[in-house]
């Protein structure tokens, strides 16, 4: 098999640039020492940076190149979807073992072009360099948000209703699966190529529906967290309410466990969470109108104490800790 | 000694934003899912992404921990100053060892904070997370180039005289110093600190002077090649001309070893190469007058032949293969 090191940094960066194509925005593009865009008219730059880290964020044992090529730029649209912002750019970085096998490296740019592609983001940079240690994929996405649209962690008030989009917990149990060694489903989808909310983020912000909006990269506990501490207010969550696949339910039902608690601790999900005003409700039944299928569900409400609580079956208990990395 | 997984990913972000301020074009800084800035007026962004990786680009048992930032910041800013742009914003995602040291990560955000101060940098965002690998710092920085004042790569017409900033072959020496382990000294500088030519290459870009532009992280070599292929033109040196520090004849004298060589194969100057038109020459002596002490010399001329040469002591031979990352 044919390894990275032996193509060589260069015949690399072609394989990559020879499938790309420049909309006119796009003033200097990838090969020079730095990309040149056009701006949007009357938008400000939104910017956002991760990085994946094979060991870490990835167990290449059922995770397949594509997916992780998918995932690096699905976590920077997430992030920019939550400021409800369009995505237009994004910079590739490539941290590579010599060992590293060309058609691996040809799977993760299929994955990561096949994305851009859904949701319009050109590649207008990047860099390629070896490790002695295991693959990292960092990613710089870039998008445009009109003035004053914006969608911030704080702005969230007392008597606002909490929503969320999508399901939660299902990158959890699909992932629990993957790691079983049972076949690849819907569910472990949700896992491998979890689909950056940007319609909804986008709509969100343009029509002022939402007072704030995060994504839940790190699960509903640490979201809500995030939302009460930047907005100083509380928010207590109806956990009958929390929007859970009938597959999730299943597996958690064959196992004893509590799919409330999955869909609070677990991440991955890459949904929104987000506030709205009782009086914006119309502009929230214009922005479900059109997302389709996607659902949108209100799940609790914003208090004015500083507590995290969930009621459920008549008790209430405190919101856990969300996940840290380094812990 | 506190390792950076003892202390947690948010503590470590806290020890870096609890550091920061922000001008008023930055809407929404870091601590959301992404930040916000508001464009310069009448501009173009310019966004370049560049890694460094321990052991493949640095080796800590002589680069301190605050010339690693310095560094991961410094090839970033050499970019957009072969741009010809004014840098804004830099993001700066961090992949940390668990036993990497607070102290390493105070001094490696040291170095970066002191580089963007110097040059107005804002970091608007970034990441951190952990590995089981070597540590790797990602940098991306963000400028704005007014309209049409791009220097690119392509654009070297033949007649047009060759100049490169600064001096040529110091990294290279000063890392071999360093290696062998000499003391620190402004040789060294050169190396572990490198100064992107920012100012040089705003001034070339704003009064049109240069009509092709590259930094020389790669060495000489390697820029005149990129430099004639975008521009579908040849390059000839005049070896004598390269500008070449005493300190560094002098530690090639004492080795026996050719200056020229070094400097052309030789990587890590990040001074830039450019290219001007004759009728130009008024428009780069105002550059240089505002320069100040950096030098700035013609080494040579373009050629409508598509050879890339350099003329010694009259003889004429081949500009050699520049460094390929991977090989």
């Amino acid at each position: 098999m044919t390894t990275v090191s032996s193509l060589g940094e260069r015949a690399l960066i072609q394989r990559i640039t020879a499938r790309l194509s420049m909309p006119p925005w796009v003033v200097i593009g990838p090969g020079d020492d730095a990309a040149v865009i056009a701006t949007a008219a009357r938008t400000h730059d939104v910017i956002t940076t991760d990085a994946l880290v094979d060991g870490v964020h990835l167990d290449r044992r059922f995770v397949p190149a594509d997916a992780i090529g998918h995932r690096a730029l699905a976590v920077n649209l997430s992030d920019l979807a939550a400021m409800g912002a369009e995505p237009r750019a994004a910079l590739l970085s490539l941290v590579l073992p010599d060992a590293f096998e060309v058609p691996e490296f040809d799977g993760i740019v299929d994955g990561f072009l096949a994305l851009a592609a859904v949701h319009h983001v050109t590649v207008v940079g990047g860099n390629i360099t070896r490790t002695d240690g295991p693959l990292v994929i960092s990613v710089t996405a870039i998008g445009a948000v009109g003035r004053r649209r914006a969608l911030r962690r704080a702005g969230a008030r007392p008597g606002d209703e909490v929503y969320v989009t999508g399901t939660l917990g299902d990158a959890a149990v699909g992932l629990q699966m993957l790691r079983d060694g049972e076949r690849v489903s819907a569910i472990a989808e949700r896992y491998l190529r979890p689909e950056p909310r940007v319609r909804a983020g986008l709509m969100l912000g343009r029509n002022r529906a939402a007072t704030s909006c995060m994504d839940l990269s790190d699960g509903l506990a640490d979201g809500v967290r995030q939302i009460a501490e930047a907005s100083g207010v509380g928010i207590e969550l109806d956990g009958g309410s929390l929007p859970i696949s009938d597959a999730a339910h299943a597996w958690h039902k064959s196992r004893g466990a509590d799919a409330v608690d999955t869909a609070l601790r677990a991440g991955d999900d890459y949904e929104l969470l987000f506030t709205v005003r009782p009086a914006h409700r119309g502009r929230l039944r214009h922005v479900r109108q059109r997302l389709g299928e996607l659902a949108v569900t209100r799940i609790g409400v914003v208090t004015r104490s500083c507590e995290l609580v969930v009621q459920e079956g008549g008790t209430t208990r405190q919101i856990p800790s969300g996940f840290e990395h380094f812990r």
